[in-house]
């Protein structure tokens, strides 16, 4: 497909200064390697990635859960107003050609969750352990040890 | 509040017969108790605690992903049709006081997730082994070893 | 198909005294023929409806637009929380065979245009006039002039 | 508020080629005013104004329906991908500041309404004729009768 490539960055609204750092550089990575960064436009990791894409002249779009801006993280290039609450996980992880997260609590779960319902490939980076029930497996997903390798395995992704 | 109370039982579209079995039990012991069953109206564990259920007269609904019925699982006592794909994951945790979990795939998993973020308390049953990341909590979730102790569990939470 | 057959009654959250004994008269006469009311579990219209059902022993289910049952109609007798605002619209319509506009106010309008959107039959009663632009078409609509006339168009739909 | 002003356009995807330059020349005038154009993503309407804004070197960002980009009109900028079907419809409209609807179909009525449950101020160009029922009001609404004059009163809005 012709046209810019999409990552989405979850995370959640809370973030402590090194996991905001990790976010940040993250976003810089992204943005330096032309990704469009989609996230759900708050604060905690979704501001940090915001103002790392910004620092790297880079474009990203938070998905807002309201129907206003009034919450929108200040460095976000464009916002879109869901309207939906958090049925806008959803589409944040549908709009990534692939999906990074980064840290993050039950928010963040679930968008991993629903990324693989939409089948997006998942890279996943200092965020939840999870163990599928028996019988069950953990596909599409990838781990990363820093930001860069997630980048790198994002860059890996067919698209 | 007046009223019926409600359960969302929350499991993958495909079952093992060990699991179809566990959740038909957990239907008849909830619809005994008087709980209205909600379930995501598909196949495997939605289909058979639907039909836990039926067999001792007690109350289901399904919330569908389409906007027909052409799908919903055949004891279901009523479907509503969302219309609105995976996006009724939150409908079905939403629905319920309380959410047990009963095996499950990626989209139980992210049933669990959104159930936490609107604030239900959950119940875990032979499903997903969850550990956050660094710092983080599992807060609001029990865990159950049989169909009868969640039940248990379900009804010892405020309304 | 299967199973009970469904109306949705879909009109606003205000209603004068005039509209609200229709609405309660339409309750009466759809759970009289067997028909599951589905609305969107609020005052006004839709609280009118759910009593008339109530009168009549038959069963409605309200779709509420938040995570919670505190704000929905008394007479209803199973309520749905679909977490999603003004997106639990589509919801709504998308769960009927049919769907029956009486009176209304934006809500309803963008009922009306939903249902039509999922191929939803929509029948008018005391509620908005609609004039397509120029080559426009208003498919899958009738008008009714009393609730009996409604009941009877949503009778003759096949489903 | 800082950062850019949005404008929602929203119409049918199919469109007479009259209409289609109607929507070009609006799309053209609302990049030159510096607007971000928010659309549904898809054919008719929605692809002719992104094609205008493109000309004129303005940014687009298209909302789609799928949780893919297979069917997003080509001349968008930007697209997001909701996975929610016509539940869409509502972010389209809840990400304007102001929004514009062209000619359309039921999808755009359904638009123009949930534009006005979320409290957007909504200019009508050659669309729908709407009459409320008796004793409701078409608030917050106004008619325009040229793209041009659709833009001043885009430009009029508080925001």
């Amino acid at each position: 497909m012709s046209g810019p490539h999409y990552v989405s960055v979850i995370g959640a609204s809370r973030a402590t200064p090194e996991l905001a750092a990790k976010a940040e550089e993250l976003g810089e990575l992204l943005a330096e390697r032309g990704f469009v960064v989609i996230c759900g436009g708050r604060s905690g990791v979704m501001e940090a990635v915001a103002r790392g894409v910004k620092k790297k002249g880079g474009v990203s779009i938070g998905i807002l859960p309201e129907a206003d801006r009034l919450r929108a993280a200040p460095d976000l290039t464009y916002t879109v107003c869901s309207a939906m609450g958090y049925a806008r996980n959803l589409s944040v992880v549908a709009s990534g050609d692939v999906v990074i997260a980064l840290g993050g609590a039950w928010g963040t779960l679930s968008e991993i969750a629903l990324a693989r319902n939409v089948d997006k490939p998942v890279i996943l980076l200092d965020t939840w352990e999870l163990t599928p029930p028996e019988g069950g497996q953990l596909d599409g997903v990838r781990r990363a040890k820093t930001p860069a390798e997630a980048v790198e395995l994002a860059l890996a992704q067919p698209s």
